[in-house]
């Protein structure tokens, strides 16, 4: 297969399965991209994610500019040589994590100038400068430079800035040179239907490998989300995959993938996994509560993950409760296998033509009712 | 074979290779147990452990104690139940981590009094109390209750204490019940020879499966500890295990298999690790040192170890530098497989009968000159 040219082989209403050829291996689409923000899924080996299903990881180019630097990951071989899993990369742009976690002194046409947030250097952020990390660290998939406005923000800012982001995405794609990557476009438009259908539509005009939803779950409610995701995915071709940003929550994934979402990230799995919680198909467990530590049973009856076959709640909640790495390590584990088995499911219900079954039956081990 | 039943099955000098079989598998020595001190090795999973050639794991009776105490642990069917590790556990009495982390109260005849270092509350630990304690976690291997004098401690401390250790002892054997339960004694007698014989003589008055030589690696250096483990492995019987508590620097295990010592056990290798140091031949890498963000070869060049076969020094000196936890994992695992191939290295030697040779080249690395 021609690289990034993805191709749908199943169908279930929107929702659909897709297959994506990369440089370092094809994945099966819908799929959930666990995020190494600094070149490692946070207390996992890449044999573990290998393990629960993983088949792309997401590194941060915002961090990695930072430290250790594009250059020493290139002298590396890239992410690919450096970090230890040898299977496909994303990076993102950085833009988004610019205006969250650096300090933003400027941002204008030319690009972006903000404080590093280790050292308190000035470093300037433009398309070309990102494209070039981005080559740098040699993902397989690379993310256009965007702005990512606030939530809320007023509309006319919401307009300016997505219509600077379509100039830089035309940026992006001038200052990209390797063959062997494919750059996807970003829409943004907030919770604005007109902006959204906008910014959809230009973005359109570049005919790209795949297209993120950018500019979402950045603090807006579901009912204002997902309106827009559905607008989104009415637009997109149906032979390019849909990447929706930022997006981690189980319930969230079955919404999106039924709209014909393909690819997802969140730091939510992990990050929920090292403050003490389990997901589970009735929601979340507070590994920190008192009772978990007489509960004989695994995180989740049936898991096939390595945490479920082999530990208790009681172990884990003591793990968590000591402090010890490990408990941080089996829920990270387990929460990631979590949302692999959910895409895994999804995939097997499209397949069948029936994901709104799978959809409400998810929905009824998490609400407790049928929807 | 019948449980705890030792059998030396090659020699060089005093240098020995047996097998000491437990209820949970039997293990060969010389070897060296990682620390689980609260039910877990921090950071690796058990499957990881078995990879690397860990045999027996090791947990501490006063974290145990404290938390999540020793009827939970019984209920999830003992330390093999509970903490996922199948293979033989050994338990400390408690006795030495009582006077270094709790804030002793009291010690007389009957036993100690302390206040836990995690809320405050006063614990009482006795022999009796230390014996049902361990008979709770369930291990294979477990330890006389004794005391541990710090280091200096006159003379007439020693002694007194050394005393009242063996009437612990006797009343330790008295309390145990399980007969899947081995007991090793305990025994002390500070830096002072004199002292350390009589210590030795009285214990071998009780038949054990297994004799520890305790009190040292507190703060003495090793030209008074040295000659102690000599005495000591020159009174103890050939057909039981000796284990020296508390060492785990790769030279001292070296020089210890040389005078005949089976079982050893340190937090060491993991807590370097954490810190984000490296064991190889050499000495210690230390990751934080900035030379090794380039270096591209592994911790240590024929490491059969997942750290050293899949990653960098430069990524893992990445990870140290970004607090990323799997800098501690990797280091961890690398650091602990460096010494279970030190223990298989020395036990071919020991089958060749070239155990010094073995040693001399170990020191010839290590110190960059013939000894
Ligand atoms: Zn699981
Ligand atoms: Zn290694």
């Amino acid at each position: 297969m021609s690289p990034f040219r993805f191709q749908v082989t199943a169908r279930a209403g929107r929702a659909r399965v897709g297959l994506l050829p990369t440089p370092h291996g094809t994945v099966e689409t819908p799929l959930f991209m666990p995020v190494g923000t600094q070149g490692s899924v946070k207390g996992l080996l890449p044999r573990d994610l290998k393990e629960i299903g993983s088949q792309v990881l997401l590194a941060n180019t915002y961090h990695l500019l930072l430290r250790p630097g594009p250059e020493r990951v290139r002298a590396f071989g890239g992410l690919h040589g450096f970090a230890g899993w040898k299977g496909p990369w994303l990076t993102d742009s950085g833009g988004f994590q610019v205006m969250s976690l650096g300090h933003l002194r400027r941002i204008d046409e030319r690009g972006v100038v903000f404080q590093s947030h280790l050292n308190g250097d000035l470093v300037e952020l433009t398309p070309e400068r990102s494209i070039a990390v981005q080559e740098a660290l040699g993902a397989d998939l690379i993310m256009a430079f965007d702005e990512c406005p606030p939530y809320p923000s007023p509309r006319e800012y919401l307009k300016a800035s997505l219509e600077r982001t379509l100039r830089w995405l035309e940026r992006s794609l001038k200052a990209k040179t390797r063959p062997d990557q494919g750059l996807f476009g970003i829409t943004q438009g907030g919770t604005d239907p007109t902006l959204r259908r906008l910014s959809t539509l230009e973005t359109l005009r570049f005919d790209l490998p795949g297209y993120a939803i950018g500019g979402l779950a950045v603090g807006e409610s579901k009912e204002e989300m997902f309106p827009m995701v559905e607008l989104s995915t009415a637009l997109l071709p149906e032979e390019r995959p849909r990447y929706l940003m930022g997006v981690g929550h189980p319930e969230d994934l079955v919404a999106a993938m039924g709209l014909g979402v393909d690819l997802f990230d969140c730091v939510y799995p992990t990050r929920t996994g090292r403050f003490g919680s389990a997901l589970v198909p009735e929601g979340r467990l507070n590994l920190k509560n008192a009772r978990h530590l007489e509960e004989k049973e695994p995180l989740e009856e049936g898991c096939d993950c390595y945490a479920c076959q082999n530990f208790s709640r009681g172990y884990i909640a003591h793990l968590v409760r000591s402090g010890e790495m490990l408990g941080a390590i089996l829920l990270s584990l387990h929460n990631l296998r979590f949302l692999h088995r959910l895409t895994e499911g999804a995939k097997a219900a499209i397949r069948e033509g029936r994901y709104g079954d799978f959809a409400r039956a998810f929905a009824e081990r998490r609400f407790g009712r049928e929807v």
